[in-house]
């Protein structure tokens, strides 16, 4: 597995490759909102400012049906960038791993079957607190629920998000948990300075140390139902949380409220993991004992240059891109290569068909 | 297994039998809901008329938490006899089964995770179409998405539902598809001549032989999409139908729109083969060539009113009770007498608590 980049606890690492190489697989993609990311400049993840909320619907429905519902074309940058979904289908499609969407908080709901939990969307943490401390209770109980039922369903339960503006809620979380952060973001010149306001002012109106009551000031609705999932499905089975400085934040509520670190990994692509404008090595590393793993889907050798983008820094991650391209090369044995051929076809018929 | 009595195909039956005795199993509770339960002295499934539309939610939450959110008790007739949402219960407990609740058409959402499909309820047979030929292509298209996700996870799905009424729009959809039909309720003196009424003045608006143009007509939500579910699910795991009538309707569409006999069967309980009010066996034999399985679960020995009331006609099966005692005595080994101490507690429980 020479694509593979190891970080975190790597024995760890390696002791969770091996344990899921005859796994079944399931990925489970959570959709969510916070209003946060309607502060202008904060977010690329839409092709304009009114677009940005259909974009986690309209992931889940390019997930099912190859095309969206809600909105007319996939979910793409201003400048016509595409989402990172189309990692995510291509690995799932490549190695038949099923998927289920949880909608937790998301403020338009998908035109297919999903996983309803009937959470508020966050509100924008510059001015209000993003929820109740009873909404993030909701959350943490649900997640349990959702989680002990997928992870009996699997042998490995990998987890991915879509929620824009989310690497700011998280920014904020981690620190507001007391963990040292830079975070990343889905535009290359990460906006840090707006973050850190943004984040700052937030932080100002921190007067706790309970988990709970930080992560309803400063965080979002899929925060605490990931933490929740994660708490009861490492109980059960594998866990993969599959994603960048979102996923840390997940980590991080999740080190307050307990999970079983022995059955859970963090997976990512090498683009998270060598952003340096984050800190994601030592977030990890801070947060949990638990092993990392990051995938170079070589997408940087790709000729289409809306793939080539995601290696220069637009979308590094999301939608569980990272974490399904591992599962994906574990469960069939294909290389970086292989998946980047694969991901090509996939942008070939989108934008041949479209 | 001689608390079982075979049905149907018995060679497949026994087929059946065996090839899932050492299966993983996941039950899928499907609520959904038409107004024609609304007609009076249709349906006891419910304290009163008003509390109808809250019994498959309650019965939902019931199954995971143990008690409901939406109403203050369990769902009860109006004498206080309880949901077979119990006999559910004990089942999948016991023998630490999974399970899913997907709303297809419930008035009431359940106050926990579900899979949300979007679908409306059903309008009142006996003054109006219950659904538009969209709706039914709708529901159809979105059960086979459930069905196949489901059925990737797990080696034997067991489908059950919580329609009330839902007996006079499946005896209507089995007269309007061709089939000889007399249908069994929750009532012990079935209102039958009510019945017969309301799906005769129904079948006189039939100007069509389009199997999708019938259940629009004359169904509810929960039969196109059960069908949906069975038609994809068939192709990649065991699927066991758990219910009386209802699931003869759905069999019945089902044979319309294509499925796997070979990997179907239905389960119920011996109440509901031995009805003489139904002709449920007959039913059977006319829809399709697969195997049935009838546990009775010895609650006529039940030193409580409550679970003895089951033997006696009232409830005499829903929320896929025979199915998850079928799948649950063959996961566990234990037997009827096992079941019934079981069942005792739950009931011990519930009504020492309330």
């Amino acid at each position: 597995m020479d694509n593979f980049q190891l970080f975190g606890n790597k024995v760890k690492s390696q002791e969770f490759i091996e344990s899921i190489k005859s796994s079944k697989f399931l990925f489970s993609f959570v959709i969510s909102y916070t209003e946060t990311c309607e502060i202008p400049g904060i977010t690329f993840a839409g092709a304009d400012k009114e677009s940005v909320k259909y974009t986690p619907p309209a992931d889940a429905e390019y997930l099912y049906y190859g095309f969206c519902k809600t909105i007319d074309k996939i979910p793409m940058t201003p400048d016509g960038k595409p989402t990172p979904a189309l990692l995510t289908k291509t690995a799932l499609e490549s190695s038949s791993i099923p998927h289920v969407v949880v909608n937790a908080g998301s403020k338009i709901s998908p035109q297919l079957p999903f996983i309803q939990t009937g959470l508020s969307y966050g509100l924008d943490i510059s001015s209000n607190p993003a929820m109740t401390e009873s909404q993030v209770i909701r959350a943490v109980d649900f997640g349990r629920i959702v989680g002990r039922t997928l992870a009996t369903m699997t042998d490995c339960l990998v987890i991915g998000e879509s929620i824009p503006g989310g690497t700011t809620t998280a920014l904020a979380t981690l620190r507001g948990l007391g963990f040292k952060c830079k975070v990343s973001s889905s535009i290359p010149n990460n906006p840090v300075e707006l973050k850190n306001k943004i984040v700052d002012d937030a932080l100002a109106r921190l007067d706790t140390e309970n988990p709970y009551k930080i992560v309803a000031e400063l965080g979002d609705p899929m925060i605490p139902f990931v933490s929740g999932m994660l708490s009861s499905a490492s109980q059960i089975s594998k866990v993969m949380l599959a994603g960048g400085t979102q996923m840390s934040a997940v980590l991080a509520f999740s080190s307050k409220i307990g999970f079983d670190e022995k059955n859970t990994a963090i997976g990512t692509t090498s683009y998270i993991v060598n952003d340096s404008s984050a800190n994601f090595l030592e977030q990890i590393n801070q947060i949990a004992d638990i092993g990392g793993i990051a995938v170079n889907p070589y997408l940087d050798q790709s000729k289409f240059s809306g793939l080539k983008a995601f290696s220069e820094g637009f979308a590094k991650e999301g939608v569980g891109a990272g974490g399904t391209i591992i599962a994906s090369m574990i469960k069939s044995g294909f290389n970086s290569q292989r998946f980047l051929e694969l991901a090509e076809t996939e942008y070939q018929r989108l934008f041949t068909s479209q």
